[in-house]
């Protein structure tokens, strides 16, 4: 998608052929900035530190880590260790071992010399592939949008979202956002309703700038305000991304996705996730199984923003003598999750549903 | 209750026998500093600015801003003028109309020149009439507190909490906090679960302050994290306070509480409402019909913090060009509500558990 007009992806190879970058999503919405990534640190830095964040996208830049990690060290030892390097840096995502797993078998069986290579080649697919899914995801959550549309005789679709499973958070597109986008191209009137996402902002900070970005009408909200809004009917939907899918339907989502699930129910509005299938785990048979990280404090005592002379400033927000916990998922039950939008179509949020689409699983 | 160890209010009359000073809350936890009112301007620039906030606070401020109001015009065009005047600077707070019609009442049968003492007279009585509401409140709300201590073998009651209807929400003691003081004076173990409280963060600032000065333990958490808590088994409660209830017991309190109340139902934890009888609306027959003030979206869009350097600085989260919205309240339905806790005693969040505590009421 575009920012300031241009065309862009959040991750691609550079001229030189080796070395990767990638937008650096720290300091958006306020300053952008690429970040080169030339070997296994900077990339298992770039997804800790959250310079990278997004299940597919977390899964493209582990792979490209891998490439450059076999770059430096092509032996078996340095591909497990890069492997377990780059498994360490974000529990909750399943993307990522996925991205790894897949990466690890596709060069394994290489002489050494060859599998650096073969790693950008795969990681490369993984990049295009995962832009493919996000066009799929969009292409059938569309079709929803088009229905409430002409239930609203065109006037615009209200939905919201939390967090960002935009564009920034995949290689293009995104997952929640790709229909959103899609409708809007086509011509389609739709508002967004924009949760912060504290304590990291996402919705603020990258949600907001990337549908700001391509001039779709939003509204930025907290997180308190999203029930009262769908009590006072101006929500008509709910679409959301995913980290990881149990196999029974249950989402782990970004830190508050369960409240709004809830209120959804409550009020009888559509609840749907978007998802490419990379995120079902099918090992896990309920998401209460989901491990849930929790991150640094900080987060929640500290905020960035910009002050009245223009500069970013990172400023205290809970004084020191208050304990904080920093959860930064939730598990949604399949219950309250009105279906799934994923890139082999939609489907109802159960194992029976998923199987429906995904045959092969059935065991 | 203590501040630096100096047992205060949030208001009082000064040693001159007719200024009044407040704390200062905006600056909390920051900066401790008071705010002396000299006229009807400055005690409804003090509401609505909200150096002082909630509802029974505003009460009180509301009445001593009547009194400073007929110092200076007793006639009944002045007194008409300061009662509008009070009135529409907070359209949720139901107290502030009680609090109004009570001292208008008291003072307009007297001659002008008599208004202003039998006002400040007044305004001191319902002062001191509060602090005897909220340990009545605290007392009925301990037995609850007890209950489940008991049950937890004397392990940590966890208690969460959303916004302040702490102690700085009332003269003394607080509405939802008042068990809780009065819990930890007897040694009873709690820990509280502190929401933030987007978008001014009342939680963080106000609630943790007060928590901390008293010793009693805290986390704050962002308001995305309850569900996730609750999910967990790491709460043992919900207590929240209330602007407005209705006489069907549902609750007008700060936009997002009736997410937690949902999450609370959700997975089977009490909630309660903390509230004195003066928040009851006999005239509103269902939690719908309370006005539901929008405030300024700068509250969404920025945030008072402390740099790096100790200095307290307005920082902007949300970029220009987004649009933001800033509903204040949201209604919580009484069937999601476990009891109301109130001066009177506990009752059902329903008009026959209402009446049951106010017989008086029924016509």
């Amino acid at each position: 998608m575009r920012i300031d007009g241009v065309a862009r992806r959040t991750i691609w190879l550079n001229q030189d052929g080796w070395s990767v970058s990638v937008i650096d999503q720290r300091k958006l919405p306020h300053v952008f900035e690429t970040l080169t990534l030339e070997g296994l640190n900077d990339a298992a830095r770039a997804i800790q530190d959250m310079a990278v964040r997004g299940a597919p996208l977390i899964g493209v830049t582990a792979a490209y880590g891998l490439a450059l990690a076999l770059r430096d060290d092509p032996s078996d030892a340095g591909l497990d260790e890069a492997y377990g390097r780059l498994l360490a840096t974000r529990p909750t995502a399943i993307n990522l071992k996925w991205a790894l797993d897949h990466i690890n078998e596709a060069v394994r069986h290489h002489v050494p010399h060859t599998r650096a290579e073969a790693a950008y080649v795969t990681a490369q697919a993984m990049a295009d592939d995962d832009v493919e899914t996000s066009k799929r995801i969009g292409e059938y959550g569309l079709s929803i949008i088009k229905g409430l549309s002409e239930a609203k005789s065109g006037a615009p679709v209200n939905i919201l979202t939390h967090c960002n499973a935009g564009w920034l958070a995949t290689i293009d597109w995104g997952t929640a956002t790709a229909p959103i986008y899609m409708a809007h191209q086509q011509g389609i009137a739709v508002h967004v309703w924009v949760d912060e996402t504290r304590p990291r902002n996402q919705g603020t900070f990258l949600t907001a700038f990337e549908l700001g970005q391509e001039g779709i009408p939003h509204t930025v909200i907290v997180d308190n305000a999203g029930g009262h809004l769908m009590q006072q009917g101006q929500i008509d939907m709910c679409i959301v991304g995913t980290d990881r899918t149990a196999a029974n339907g249950d989402v782990a989502n970004k830190i508050g996705t369960y409240l709004k699930a809830l209120a959804s129910y409550d009020n009888g509005i559509p609840f749907y996730v978007a998802l490419p299938q990379t995120t079902i785990d099918w090992t896990l048979a309920h998401g209460r199984d989901i491990p849930i990280e929790e991150r640094s404090v900080r987060e929640v005592t500290h905020i960035i923003g910009v002050t009245a002379t223009k500069t970013i400033e990172e400023v205290q927000i809970v004084a020191s003598g208050s304990a904080a916990a920093n959860p930064a998922f939730d598990v949604t039950p399949a219950r309250l999750v009105t279906s799934l939008i994923t890139d082999e179509g939609i489907c109802a949020a159960s194992r029976d549903g998923l199987l429906s689409l995904f045959p092969e699983r059935t065991t």
